[in-house]
């Protein structure tokens, strides 16, 4: 008994840890062939979810397609109880950022049976792709990606900054128009009036509510002016950043190449000069020889 | 009498110093908690503005609304006052950007006593906000607002360039759009094409007024590349500044190093001067050897 | 008779040269005063010129508006003549450019005596606000734009290739719309769809025509994204313009920087040692005083 | 015979190579004079297609229409056929990227011979215009295209991480806009709603769509300031490229001035090795000492 209980519990193990590469290995044939399989799944459930919401083929394809959404549920919750199964710490990926997205991308289609329509909501399963970035050239994206956060996080206080100022102008502006242009013109509100103001501010134009009195033209004007001019700032905010990445790199790159390629720290024995080439037999200033 | 009326003013001098800690001070709890107590305020009294505005909330609620402006409006009241007597120079803060904001903010409540619908103007009070920063991490905050207005400031004439050249474009290109189009196709005066012309040169493209005639068409697409491509021109602008202050910086890095690598800080025993060359034997300023 | 002649020519000269430093003059307190004056009077010219194609408008204050108009073309007409009156070389002002702007701002009103309705080709004398730059603070004016037309014509050959690309762009994804769309869903022609693609790709997005079929909103949400990434080509053309100026500047800066403040070029009388310091009395290398 | 023979084949061989210097030179008169032949040429042949859908001209014009579109594929194919004609390796030229747009700028004209409408295809012929790039001040252009496509290329993965992010933002918002706004309001299907979303994300905002309830108002807004916001991102990407090479630039100058500051061209005359320090008194690599 207790070899067999041994030999099961070792070939378990054997088999949770293959399952283990084949999910989360990157670089072994099985766990690329996984990730494109679970990324075209994913794609794949997605175009059937929002299929359904178009009358023209839902009408016609209505059974295949609630069929095929169980069919990747079923597929997403077998490899989510796997995901749980070769977990050494089952507790921590349920409850991991990619633990939950996963458990949500799967719940809407159980909650249907109950709640008809919900099932929609499974179109969230669209975030499980922020884990295949690895699909892709891997580094290079993460590289990427954790540089752009950086930008963000560095740039967190003149985002703010910005944001901040948006409320304002957007509040103030839109309480101006609501009084110039009245409900009789649309804008039937204030916070209606944001709206315009913001649609206006970030150049979007919907173009449902419009100005038409002289004054309200006139604001507007200046609104789209300011809108098209402020654009500036985020892109400088990131500009900052990016100047500074690459100026630290710059700094970074021309202190090791000027220890490279040209003069070094190496100190004469005879005169106590340093700062001689790379290459040098001889000191500069004394001419001893510099190896002796 | 005479040592009550002292105890009496040193005990209204303590109320007021404890008021103006509270008021104006950042580091404190008390100060802390004031100052996002107001932010709440603001938000909440600006929030049950608009609402008031919005039919459906309105015709509910329109007494509780009313109410709430009220005590909001008491409160800011109470709060200005106290901003008055705890100041040691009131005309000052009266006479101030803020205090002016302060005072605006609940004025309109109290002429709408007499004129119906002014008090929709209370939701300038959003401008209040401005002082609140604070709230956030201040020096964060301070310095990058200081940066963008000085930013704004350095490059004033370049700003006024971009916005000749902009009144210059939208009043030719108007005037070229009405006659072109004419009343018939919706642009029925010259300030209307102007608007039209702001309305494309920012790309917000509202679609009230659209060119219709082939030369119109032609004409609005020379300008939506124009204005799509001047984007580039604040963008620039700022990009400028931005180049200026990263560039200030890397300069007072490298002369910092400079001085580092070529000049040093070693002391002449002679005559006291520093900043020799590293590979100087004998001081610049006396002659005098250095090493002896 | 000849003394008279003489006199009066001289006086003549005398007028011609004063008139001559008010119109051109910047510095003088009379030139300055003319320059504004003229703004203003090219700026009131065009709103009323505007204020007359306004139905409303026109409609109470017709008469005025046309008085109003007659005095303002005497004005510059008298201008004109001043103009080229003082002018050492008349007929290299008639055809310069300004000549040509000032003549053209002149001749619409007059040309409405026999064709009604061309008067309101005036509001191009708006055009003539481009030799009032000077108004404002002339030399940071100036700078500027001078800055943005170095820039402007040093990357001409990068802006060519985006409007060839653009054009190229349009041309194809236009008749790609044609095609998907079809003159049901509001694309009638090709040129229609030309202009749609553009009003899509600048992100204008007046919305008259919009994609109605699956397969047309997909290539518009493609070309969307495209036009939105795209906008980074004609800010880069003016950031590597910027970049390239800045960089040159801070070359030239550091250059000068360094003969300045730290060593110079003087070579040691003794050692033939180079690279002192301004200050420097002494040979840093042999101890040998320098002006000796 | 044998003689005749050999002549005709080295009179062939020489049209053939002056044919091929016309068609593929750029330096000689010939060869640039075709070259604008050939931009008008495609030029006019796009402007008659296009023309020919506009139903106010075609109605008018239609017959005349349909022989200029013959005269310009005859003359087009005419051309295709001396192009591999004067080709040392006529299947690679076929096969090539310009000989398969060459072809099918031809194909859609005959094609219409069986199947109206298709001859409208033709206007695709507009790509024949990305190989005349030469037409224009040659290097200059090659130059700028090849570095935008370097640019763009070094850019790739960044590129992928923005177009990745907004596929999973606008998918994510589509669905929860389907959800708030439901199909009363326009929101008919997610695919639509994702339509709107790259619509407001772009700042395209036709207005076709237009969220009515407060809560899809909201998100929108957020949506609107984000994409407003995110623009930031791709003029990040290539500023980021930008100021690598501007960075890669003043390196390589920096590196030069190294050169010249630090070590200089002096030879040993010794070893005749150089690049010895300006101050070295010694050979660097063989210790004779440099000024005897």
């Amino acid at each position: 008994m207790y070899s067999t209980n041994d030999q099961s519990k070792s070939r378990l193990d054997l088999i949770r840890q293959r399952l283990y590469i084949i999910i989360y290995g990157v670089n072994t044939p099985a766990g690329k062939a996984f990730d494109i399989g679970l990324l075209i799944a994913i794609l794949l459930s997605v175009f059937t979810i929002m299929a359904e919401t178009v009358e023209g083929i839902d009408s016609q394809f209505h059974n295949e397609l609630i069929v095929l959404e169980w069919i990747f549920t079923i597929l997403f919750t077998t490899e989510y109880l796997v995901r749980i199964f070769v977990s050494k710490k089952p507790l921590r990926y349920i409850f991991s950022f990619y633990g939950i997205i996963d458990l949500l991308s799967i719940l809407p289609m159980f909650f249907s049976l109950f709640l008809a329509g919900s099932h929609i909501l499974s179109s969230f399963r669209i975030l499980r792709l922020l884990r295949l970035f690895r699909v892709f050239r891997l580094i290079d994206f993460m590289e990427e990606s954790s540089r752009l956060k950086v930008a963000l996080l560095a740039s967190k206080a003149k985002i703010m900054v910005f944001l901040y100022a948006v409320l304002i102008i957007s509040v103030l502006i839109g309480t101006l128009m609501y009084y110039i242009e009245g409900p009789e013109n649309g804008f039937t509100s204030i916070p209606k009036s944001v709206f315009y103001t913001i649609v206006t501010l970030t150049t979007v134009g919907y173009g449902d509510m419009v100005p038409t009195t002289a004054l309200g033209q006139f604001f507007s004007m200046i609104l789209m002016v300011t809108g098209y001019g402020i654009i500036a700032v985020p892109t400088g905010i990131v500009g900052v950043e990016i100047a500074k990445e690459v100026g630290r790199k710059l700094n970074s790159n021309s202190e090791q190449q000027k220890f490279r390629t040209s003069l070094n720290g190496i100190v004469c024995a005879h005169c106590n000069k340093e700062g001689h080439r790379n290459d040098a037999d001889y000191c500069y200033s004394c001419g001893h020889h510099l190896k002796s």
